[in-house]
């Protein structure tokens, strides 16, 4: 994997790059479309590529490790050829979904013993068997195993779970760079900088994972539910301790202002399942504000979704007719909310790489948070 | 609206030709995609045009009448504006679904009151107001309401209920032809035959229903439960006494084997909702038989879904993959299902015309109805 820095705005933290896998070019900033199962939720692979126009996407490990399972995988030649997805892909640690399971798991120095929730049955992630499952999967990225820490969380309790995570982040990195990539293609591992809220915790992190020299590194823990203003305090903090010719990723960001916040702040890659997710229940993020599809003030309205940018589904169906189809709980809505979302996240980091590589950045995220941030 | 007959099989009934509306032409034999509330379920606009190949879909009046309703169907411009799809549409009159709600309606001479299944609220359709509310909806085909009756049904009650459809008809024609259609183009009315599985209705119903002069007939009351030879021989008894200048279109039917047989006993047109219901779940309908995707032989079956007939869906997924998927409970099984089986059923219907025009449907039918009955 290369990174390549093509721009640094003068005004803010922000830079224009790309990055080189085996399977194709990313163009930084970029967003990441979740594929938590092998698919990103109502959207076609075909879709994806002309319509999203994704460069990379995430896959979460614990899905995937239960179901399809490996031995599923490892006979498709890998999650790609699974899918029928060429391009990137990032894998989480499965560590995030396995915290959240809450009673259904015990932490231990060696790994997390969890329950499935699809039948109950019982596994064990470590930090080698994590890296192997990664492996399998056949991400080009790959996650370290780190504990997530949630907000609000005591000082305490954050400096004993990160130095818990740089232990498993040594281990991680040893069984990583004692195995290669099983499908032919390279694979990087990224560490990820935990520290909950704390800034002498975050500085210690972000240290420690510049120190790894992999070939990426990620901001974890942060939107868990902290207000915004400290986790921009936090990404700010690390952006400027994290080497400036690696890519940096922050991790289940965010809103579409969030977004152009964290790239202000030095950030090269975001992932949610926000666009995709909120799609579901009705809520659009457009070129001009966000939108709730079931509101009565769009029963009427016949036009189209968001001309503010190209994008077929955007413009060829209405909002009285996407709310239609929401109210009735038709499949389509969710379709057609998903693919203008992810569209529109795309065509956001994409304007954004462009005002980053013209450098009038600053001032046109500063309109584009305002107008993107308000309801219609 | 034109019919065409373009060429008559020489050993079956069958017939290819094409009906011509002001939104397109129609090539028969055709299967219409039923597209209940204004959406093909889990099926774009784009893929039921491009990857479908629907020449002309079927909405569901009792739905559309419900939601969105009329005030916003006639803001609009009619169902074609509204949903954006260009092509022909016909709606059914809403007599069956209202029947099918059993408790809560009423049938008098007047027509039938009913409560909606989404709030209880009370509403009443007769067949002067199904003829206006499918005018609203814009229609190309309009269906005359009619008393659908169930199987079993014994004979006096499908000769009241038929004679009740008889005085209907009359009503339907006298409303439909004295009022216009709304949006500048032609809508046409079919009359259905209705008489269970008497022979003595189901011919008197037939000649009433030729008598009426219309631009094509249709067929309804069958594939309501009993046996598949009984539903052939009705309609082969039907398809006797209509005329052979109107399309004749046999309501709610069926599975590939069941179509394949209607076009063998002259039938022109045919709607389900079996290739996308069964698609949601996990019931793909191919060129070489049936699959119930579920299955746990599919697990490792990395081979395209189909390959008998052009397809991207069909192609580019795998039967794993889509299975994965299936289990998963993720969108885009029902999606992939849905187009593929809706392919699959235009494929069949366009073979069908293809092997009537070069004079060896017979046969190929009887080598097709086998081959897509099997189970794999």
């Amino acid at each position: 994997m290369k990174f390549n820095l093509q721009h640094k705005d003068q005004t803010t933290k922000a830079r224009a790059g790309s990055i080189l896998t085996d399977h194709g070019e990313i163009q930084t900033p970029i967003f990441m479309p979740v594929g938590t199962a092998g698919s990103v939720k109502a959207v076609h692979q075909r879709e994806l590529t002309y319509d999203v126009k994704a460069q990379i996407i995430l896959g979460n490990t614990y899905h995937l490790y239960l179901r399809p399972a490996l031995e599923v995988l490892e006979v498709a030649g890998g999650l790609h050829k699974f899918m029928g997805w060429s391009g990137p892909i990032l894998t989480d640690s499965g560590g995030y979904q396995v915290f959240s399971l809450a009673d259904s798991r015990k932490i231990t120095e060696e790994g997390v013993m969890f329950q499935s929730h699809i039948d109950g049955s019982r596994h064990h992630f470590s930090p080698e068997s994590v890296m192997d499952i990664q492996r399998s999967i056949g991400a080009d990225i790959i996650m370290a195993f780190d504990e997530c820490t949630p907000y609000p969380c005591d000082w305490s309790y954050a400096k004993t779970s990160l130095e818990l995570t740089q232990r498993w982040l040594r281990r991680c990195k040893t069984r990583f760079e004692s195995t290669g990539g099983r499908y032919g293609y390279q694979q990087s591992l990224f560490p990820i900088v935990q520290g909950s809220t704390y800034k002498d915790l975050r500085q210690d992190a972000a240290r420690f994972v510049a120190d790894q020299d992999m070939d990426g590194n990620a901001i974890g823990g942060l939107s868990v539910g902290e207000p915004a203003g400290l986790m921009y305090e936090m990404t700010d903090l690390v952006t400027d301790l994290l080497p400036e010719e690696k890519p940096r990723y922050l991790m289940g960001v965010g809103t579409p202002a969030n977004i152009l916040e964290g790239i202000a702040l030095g950030i090269d890659m975001f992932d949610c399942v926000m666009p995709t997710r909120n799609a579901r229940n009705g809520m659009l993020f457009t070129s001009e504000g966000i939108i709730n599809i079931r509101n009565e003030k769009w029963k009427m309205d016949f036009s189209p979704i968001d001309t503010g940018f190209p994008s077929h589904v955007s413009s060829f169906y209405t909002r009285a007719y996407l709310r239609h189809l929401t109210i009735s709980k038709e499949m389509l809505a969710a379709q057609i909310a998903s693919i203008h979302n992810l569209s529109f996240y795309l065509w956001l980091v994409g304007q954004a790489r462009a005002h980053i590589l013209q450098g009038d950045f600053a001032s046109w995220k500063n309109t584009m948070v305002e107008k993107v941030s308000r309801r219609l």
